[in-house]
């Protein structure tokens, strides 16, 4: 039985993939993408045309996965599952199939919907995970920010903004992602305990034109944005 | 004027260094390792050791820094001092210097503290961050555990035994750092919340020997140990 990989590729800039995820993606025979629209560019994808030499690309069938931004569930249940049989066809006919995802597979990416929507048609379906380099370390390395010792560290989407204040008086760093959405709550909930000086926003941090700064100086921010609050 | 380089050498497995910090590594001619004891074995290390090829090796400096495994202030301020005035004297001499550190440089890594102790003996010193795959990631990718959609993450030094439970409570996802001087103090935490069954244990986890099970288990275990308790 083949192996359906998935594969962090890193938070943006392509020499932050891992030898062994770039192994991976030298050998299988197929690579997945995902993308938002249909014929929009996958970020993932484009870090692996990036580190994948033209010789390479030419082997391999990628496969574009189409996973609709919406929070209707049965749009993206019949999506995942639309997936999940073109995943699965390729691995019966035994080839490995690596899906790509930016930062890590296992924080706040969309592998674990695919792989449940494998699981779904193939129970015994093999799946690996290759660990990445997450957003929210690319973003402490750009920003000069740590947590050591005993620090506590709150990650947390930016989606809930009610719960966001108890969070920042508990915890010493706190991380809201998804917060180009949500940038008004973000910013009030900061406000309200007193901690605006300390939250920093990373807009696409580590890809060109990427941009970082206090929050107070974005009115607004791109999808890819998170912030960053370090007592 | 040279730069120092924190370098996140990935949380154990050498595959799973990035190009980057590879690059940075084959590039520089000082590498400096992290001792708890003199005369020790590194484990960022022995990473080291084994992604560079033995002519690399032959053209670097390695300098062991001891960072004595100890809570008492003066001790580590003066160990710090000491490293920060080694690596001084190479940034000055014009040569760049490579820090590696196990896992992620920002993520509770004792690299910030010898940042800034080279930033109290030359305040305009180049420092550099590339970050790393962390343990947690390591762990999730080996247990099938992620954090996905509006899920809230917590990661907790275990240190601080008493406020473990609330984390629990209010989080779907928790870590627990630290973990093996602390068994028993994670373990009453979680029974408290009935959550023991979903409590998991990583000990040198993506190291060869490396365990994973049920917290409860683990009588005892290893330093280099996290609790993933994800509801």
């Amino acid at each position: 039985m083949a192996t359906l990989y998935g594969v962090g590729v890193g938070p943006g800039d392509p020499e932050l993939i891992t030898l062994k995820a770039l192994r991976v993606l030298e050998r299988v025979p197929v690579i997945c993408t995902p993308h938002a629209q249909k014929g929009e560019e996958s970020i993932a994808g484009e870090i692996v045309l990036a580190v994948l030499g033209p010789e390479r690309l030419r082997e391999k069938e990628f496969l574009p996965l189409h996973f609709p931004m919406t929070r209707e569930r049965a749009a993206l249940e019949a999506a995942w599952a639309e997936a999940a049989r073109q995943v699965v066809a390729r691995l019966r006919a035994q080839k490995d199939v690596a899906f790509v995802t930016l930062g890590d597979p296992t924080f706040y990416s969309t592998f674990p919907y695919l792989e449940r929507a494998v699981r779904a048609v193939d129970p015994a379906a093999k799946i690996a995970v290759i660990p990445g380099v997450n957003a929210f370390a690319a973003c402490a390395a750009a920003g000069g920010i740590a947590v050591q010792g005993d620090e506590r560290l709150a990650v947390v989407p930016a989606t809930a903004a009610a719960d966001l204040a108890p969070v920042l008086e508990s915890f010493d760093c706190a991380v809201f992602l998804k917060a180009g959405r949500h940038l008004d709550a973000v910013r009030a909930a900061v406000e309200s305990v007193g901690l605006s000086e300390k939250a920093h926003l990373y807009e696409r941090c580590g890809f060109p034109g990427g941009r970082q700064g206090p929050l107070a100086a974005f009115p607004v921010a791109d999808y890819l944005s998170l912030v960053v609050v370090k007592k």
